[in-house]
């Protein structure tokens, strides 16, 4: 380590200078739907850090509330560049960063970097690390984002890309897979245990699913309508469970799916304060809620310790995943075990996108081209 | 197996034949707080069973609500026997019973017996098994206690007693000893984690103090008034609490106390609502709670989604625990770290200690002396 | 329980009594390939027993050990009965046994029963209990096994058969099915590791490539020849390494087709003490070997310390499974995932099954037709 | 992290520059016992680098193997400074160090930095990291130690010492304490489980005594002579086997001890190749192996598969420890439960230190004074 400068910047083959200019697209006013197309000057990658070049980035509904500065930990900058589901190519690195890394394919996703030196980062709690930078966020917490030609990151923390997935099929593995990966990772569960999805036609639902039985899992799909259903048993789900149908009967309904005595997990990935209301009564004895989708309100859990103790029931949360979990994720995707459903359009129908995803209007994971390859 | 009678009872040495009378105390109206000692008919042992001769039980504040029909799911009967925390010896067994039995000092709890062949028996759920029998129950659910001099258990289902440890200590022990030693063990902590136990100075809480110690945890007790902090300290808390004295600022003591982080651990043994309310917010990131007491009424346990996911906060329950879990729970006593605080009086007492119990008067663990060795 | 008397016997719905003749193949001399059918009469359920009907036995090569006397701690009886896979109908049950299990399918396995009250019970070592019983065995250990039309079991041991499973398939998971299950099951790995299994095509490692693939497992399958290549392919093994080609180059070729990494696990289902001497070079860093075959001589498993340190390998061993491992083991295959290559004969064929047994001219897993349903 | 610089070096206050004389002792010539103390520059921190001025650095046998060069794959240079247990203060930073950590007392430990970014820093096995540096040793894989007043270390990597522990006793716990602490946390056992201890007496093992009672285990110290009976009931061990009286008789010894049962875990400190030939028969049913020492030439663990399936024996080996491990070490050190023995010299009697290491003539764990506060 001794003798880095900070000048030091390493260029991938066939890179035979830092270009010059990079295409980015900024919100226009943190609390409008608006972003424009604009020329930033390119970063040079600091000691430790790689220069990305992306190629593809997914648009994640996490980016419109960091738009619409809706939540108060996380928000944008006007003329921020947002985006966390980036994947691209190393074209340069700074001082200190491993050689090796130059010209591979890598991701960034929602954390873009933790500190590797607390407690929480020591127990594999990235998103708890007080160090950790969000992708595409503003303000102290936050690192420009991957809706830009070129983005820096943490060469320790990018996420290597398997050979065999394209790029706009991983950009949006890189924050809805890993997550629901992760939560399903933590159930430990035996082969041909039954996890009830509530919400699971949706974008991290329709990922859960695959996910689920990539592990040996029988799925429950919850969710609502005929297209729901059909997209879920289309994506492996055993039993599609339909809330708009069943109604008040849906705990029944959900319990006699999983032989009569209700579900070994429920993995919550919608916001819906109902499905949270709901979970803990899905539950076998002995079975576990997982916690992922947020509720914009209130919405909690409640559930009474006879409940707890006479039923043995778990209730736990799980956020986004570390590097590991993202390995692990990926890899599954690229034996063509899962698959994400995507749409790709180029960067400038970014504001477009948005405004449909505000209005509820997309179905499939949105992902921009960026850049060529 | 072949060949069992039920006739061919075994008996111990030096008991040449099954005693005719049986000195018992029994519920004179399920409702009222009255017991009256009588003279039953001694049972006999069938096949799989032992007779116990009972020298000590156990009071259990459970006792008094079977007694009053407090609880729909388990209640006495008029005329029927309660107890469940009973130790003596095994003096006689039915057909098929391991003859190495006959002598034996043994333990009968709460679970007087599971039926050993369901799903919820094979994971180790004993408190689930549907076929389970209380004992000091009346009903489908339940068998007669050991608030008598003989009583019949199951010979596969007895509490082996170790050596060196007092009947009059274990008796306790076998019920809510074993019912915090199996909540503290479920938490698998690193030796020096924080444990917070709510109702530290109680029946369950005094012996929880012990049990997180002698597992390396370190202790903050809560509870109220000087001489619970003097118990609590005695017992080996690190630190103690007073919840009267620190009011809304307890979630802060607590907190701080466990190095500013919170506790690793919350295991509420008392049945306070406020208890169960305030629980979560005692934990550091990553804590778990674990729910021991039931409250009366509704006592909620309440929390948002997004504190499961950002703060990573584990919820669950644990109810008594199964024979290996009493068998561990015991060895600890009879090494003399752990020893419950109990105050011994003769079976015709049973009344005035139920009736102080009712008032809340107690203070000690009360066991009834029942026979003699 | 009280007032029960082995005279007690319960009959299933269209039995009117007991049926008077059995037919069994028995050991015509233990240590001779030879067995004989006879007429024996039916045994009568004790307490806690059932008297099963069955319709199918598994022949296991542990039959032949017995049958010849091969292993000192288990061995037949002449004129005993063997048979450890058995399946049937439960036509009647002795005093004390829940009347709904008369008229139901059920398996009788390698342990026929344990006492299930010693420390090895409650910790689910079911086949390491001092008091258990082994079916189709001899002397003290053993009770007379399924090579017979009615068999005595324990009521609370015996494993239910699923609906939709065919009995013949039941027969052989009873044994094999259940221990290859159980040793992927204790290895607890992520979606998609490497499990290398030497003798993949043989009667376990057929079972074992299916039920590694239902985990979610990748399967490096290792045996000799271009016949179990196709065979392990079909069952769905990822990679076949073929012993015979590789030679000395077998330990590359593994790791090689782990990512060149090494396999996460390695599953020893053969007896071979080859396979043992190579299999801890096989794993990855941080791997698990799993001992299943048990050589009939000397064949260590042998490691340096630097290596268990240096690379942080894990060794263990798995023996058959628990009841509970049985009824996920057979869930899998009832929802076929899992299909044993089966050949059904009369059970008046055992002699000649046992002859190709002792040859090694068996391909499939061998079911005799012990009675019709 | 944009435009850090590597002369952006930061100062702890009362630290007005950088000081210019470094007293060091180097290794004379590798091979040869022979160190001798110099005068050196002071190196410069580069970016993520720390400078610790160094006051006490534990002596450890291993710093003897690097020495005198016995280890191929970590050995030291000629002029090159040895030590891995150093415990200083924080006095200047590099570029992108957190400012927090300046004028903070830590430590560097054998691994002096590990990638942070490969699949073993994933999965915490720091040891295995590829790109990990040790302290104190030479060429590729090293960088230089602690017997010297200025070492720079990775900023990420280094251990926080607790208020409330000498420097003198934290410095011996940063290899030995932390290797012992990690192979007796990972066994999670019950508390009141028996560990048993071969080398209990010697450097590592007198520290895994006093670990594993603070855990709630059970201590049976093996070793031999009476100053090590002495020594090891001194620190807390339940039961001391003398191995020079049992002679053959050890293993019945080391059985009878646990409850007749045998040791729930060997934890085996020494590289005795006769301990490690001994040690699984020490085991109970269910129990484990822990290596931890490494033996000279060969020494290996021979175990027939029929032990591992019949016994259900677990062998497994341990690595040091990371930051986490190491943190938590120290905590029950500064809590007072595990106190080394320690003497401590000045940095200039290092060449007789390891001469009477090199002739066995050591009884505590040796430190030497590098420099004052």
């Amino acid at each position: 380590m001794p003798g880095a400068h900070a000048s030091d910047v390493q260029l991938a083959k066939g890179i035979s200078s830092l270009p010059k200019t990079n295409r980015a697209a900024v919100y226009t006013k943190v609390g409008e739907v608006a972003t424009e197309v604009r020329e930033l000057s390119v970063p040079e990658p600091g000691p430790g850090q790689v220069l990305v070049k992306i190629t593809h980035s997914g648009v994640c509904h996490s980016d419109l509330h960091v738009m619409l500065g809706d939540w108060s930990f996380v928000r944008g900058d006007d003329g921020g560049v947002g985006g966390h589901e980036g994947v691209g190519n190393v074209i340069a690195a700074g001082a200190g960063v491993d050689p090796s890394l130059l010209g591979k394919r890598v991701g960034i996703k929602w954390l873009a970097t933790i500190c590797m030196s607390c407690k929480q980062c020591w127990h594999d709690r990235d998103c708890m690390c007080a160090g950790a930078k969000i992708s595409g966020a503003g303000g102290a917490v936050g690192t420009p984002g991957t809706f830009q030609e070129y983005t820096l990151s943490d060469a320790k923390y990018v996420t290597p890309i398997p050979d065999g997935l394209d790029s706009e099929l991983a950009a949006p593995l890189l924050c809805g897979g890993v997550t629901v990966y992760k939560a399903l990772k933590i159930l430990k569960l035996e082969a041909g245990s039954w996890v009830a999805i509530p919400g699971a036609g949706g974008g991290l639902g329709h990922l859960g699913i695959q996910y689920a039985k990539a592990m040996g899992y029988r799925v429950i799909a919850i969710d609502g309508g005929d297209d729901k259903k059909k997209l879920c048993e289309s994506l492996g789900a055993d039993v599609f469970v339909d809330f708009m149908k069943e109604g008040d009967n849906i705990v029944k309904a959900v319990r006699d799916a999983a032989d009569g005595e209700g579900a070994d997990a429920v993995v919550v990935v919608n916001s819906s304060a109902r499905s949270y209301a709901q979970a803990p009564d899905f539950l076998a004895i002995g079975g576990t809620l997982v916690a992922v989708g947020i509720p914009g309100g209130s919405g909690p859990v409640t559930v009474e310790p006879a409940e707890l103790v006479i039923r043995d029931i778990r209730i736990m949360g799980s956020a986004v995943g570390t590097r590991q979990d993202s390995v692990e994720a990926l890899a599954l995707a690229a034996r063509g075990l899962v698959k994400p459903i995507v749409k790709v359009e180029d960067l400038s129908e970014l504001t477009n996108i948005f405004k449909k995803m505000h209005k509820g209007d997309l179905v499939a994971r949105m992902v921009v081209k960026v850049s060529q390859d």
